[in-house]
């Protein structure tokens, strides 16, 4: 299976991961997604193992090398205009998440996503995490009953910040790009589909990243009439052991499970105990299956279109509210 | 010091074990608060122990004994009335949490206790647990910057719950209840006023519990332009290892300090560890020696009748949210 990468600012580890452990998975070629990011990292550090082809322009690489799948992760303002001439040749596309920056994009590219014959997928790879896996298995079982609420955490390390993430247009905002995950933890966690009713932003102390939201924090109404929130932030400490502090918890009628710290555990009536963990696995992988026939991988393409919406939606109602 | 107690059903017990044990402090008479309120037990328990005296309507008792204190945690609607009575007395108050179950009501008192020379505080307990008063002091250091976000929860099992609780006219919501702590931490620890600016309470899969929400989830600005929530529920299972699921997370721009587990950690740009606990305070002690002209309470109040306000707030405000 021929496979292409446009950009390198994203979480494309995986994807390389399963690239490499796989002999009919080849690395055709690769293509920086807009003029201002820098390749050449990635080109110096990645061309010899995979023996990549390096493009100029994303369209000319398609259309050259009529490739299987586009890995899709460049500045993210431009991924999801990427994507789109990405499906419009037919390619299937494994697209960073957001996989818009704005709802109107987002519109566009699920459009021509819909007419076309191509697979689609965002790199909503906690999905594959073993303990929010494990977790899901256990509510898929019925074992929380009724889900009430949901409570989502996601802290990260701030660090030094490349430049496109210093200014709204480019970066999209911390709600769609960091709050994204557990938008869609609240979605797949609960099945349930979701709408913002509430959400704020804040961009201070944020030691000189421009739009860079620092703190916020959503509230979402469940469909079965639950509520749920999550609150994000970049202001893990840099003396934190790890650079996330990834957390949910799902409350129901019949137990609650909470993922914290990389483990997960679950409360009913009889006890309190940790679950064990399913394996880990690789969501390109699990991509590429689906692509060559097989199973749903780990995100549908709806799912992946309907998350960037809720997220997208909450940012823009954070921009207006108190 | 004279001492008398309206009603048993609430958190009297801190009070009574400081009775116990300073020769100083008397409890001279004990009242039900209302007529339904079932205090049998409660003679039969404590009177030979505390040789008070029993008396049917508390206000022939605040007129015979004259005492300095009255303990008072009836039925959640009739404290605050049972307050103002005192205090028009000129008899200091330590009342159960929320000072009173409607605005109107908390008005009244808090006008009564305006032109009293009497003292009042609410056991909102917490402050003198360990964890919290250990993180406060921390918050107090300084060594969190200034505050962005608070995230609180409160989790209990529902269990079986009398009567009373079953109905908002006598019980007052859950939010008023139970998640009045985790308001009172979010405005203690951030040391700042907050506003409700939104409110959500469900009372699905309450076990025949009528009225009783099982769920609910509030969210607050700070004055200096953050952001707060806490989620509160009932949802704890039978099976957890204990009662209570008590958390508070506070984000500042120089460290997060968080009580989780009854364990306070915090974590800065130097490292990561568990903050070494204060002495637990006995709240009802600290209330005697604020009464008997010594310093200040664990809680003031101007913040017992502020907190009420924005526990009750709140409560309106979910009654009438999406």
């Amino acid at each position: 299976m021929k496979i292409v990468q446009v950009g390198c600012s994203g979480h494309f580890s995986k994807a390389l991961a399963a690239i490499a452990s796989r002999d009919d998975l080849c690395l055709a070629g690769f293509c920086k997604g807009c003029e201002d990011e820098d390749s050449s990292w990635f080109i110096s550090r990645y061309k010899d193992k995979y023996g990549f082809a390096v493009y100029d322009d994303p369209e000319e690489m398609f259309d050259r090398l009529k490739p299987d799948i586009a890995i899709v992760n460049s500045y993210f303002y431009i991924n999801s205009r990427i994507s789109t001439s990405a499906l419009e040749r037919g390619i299937s596309v494994y697209s960073e998440k957001p996989v818009a920056t704005t709802l109107d994009e987002l519109y566009t590219l699920r459009n021509v996503y819909e007419k076309s014959n191509a697979h689609f997928a965002s790199m909503l790879e906690s999905r594959c995490n073993p303990a929010f896996y494990s977790a899901c298995c256990l509510i898929r079982d019925g074992k929380v009953g009724e889900i009430l609420m949901v409570t989502a955490q996601k802290s990260y390390k701030l660090g030094n910040r490349p430049e496109f993430y210093k200014h709204r247009e480019t970066f999209g905002g911390v709600i769609p790009w960091v709050g994204i995950h557990s938008i869609d933890w609240i979605r797949w966690l609960s099945g349930q589909e979701i709408e913002p009713v509430y959400a704020f932003h804040d961009k201070r102390h944020n030691r000189n990243h421009g739009d860079l939201e620092t703190a916020a924090l959503c509230v979402f109404k469940l469909e079965n009439g639950g509520v749920a929130s999550n609150n994000i932030d970049y202001l893990r400490p840099d003396g934190a052991a790890t650079h996330g502090d990834d957390r949910v918890r799902v409350a129901g009628s019949k137990g609650v499970v909470e993922v914290i710290g990389g483990k997960a555990r679950f409360i009913d009536s009889e006890g309190s105990w940790e679950i064990p963990l399913e394996n880990e696995r690789n969501p390109f992988e699990l991509f590429v299956n689906q692509v060559s026939g097989g199973p749903a991988c780990h995100i549908s393409a709806e799912d992946s279109f309907r998350t960037t919406e809720v997220a997208l939606k909450a940012r823009d109602m954070a921009d207006t509210c108190f």
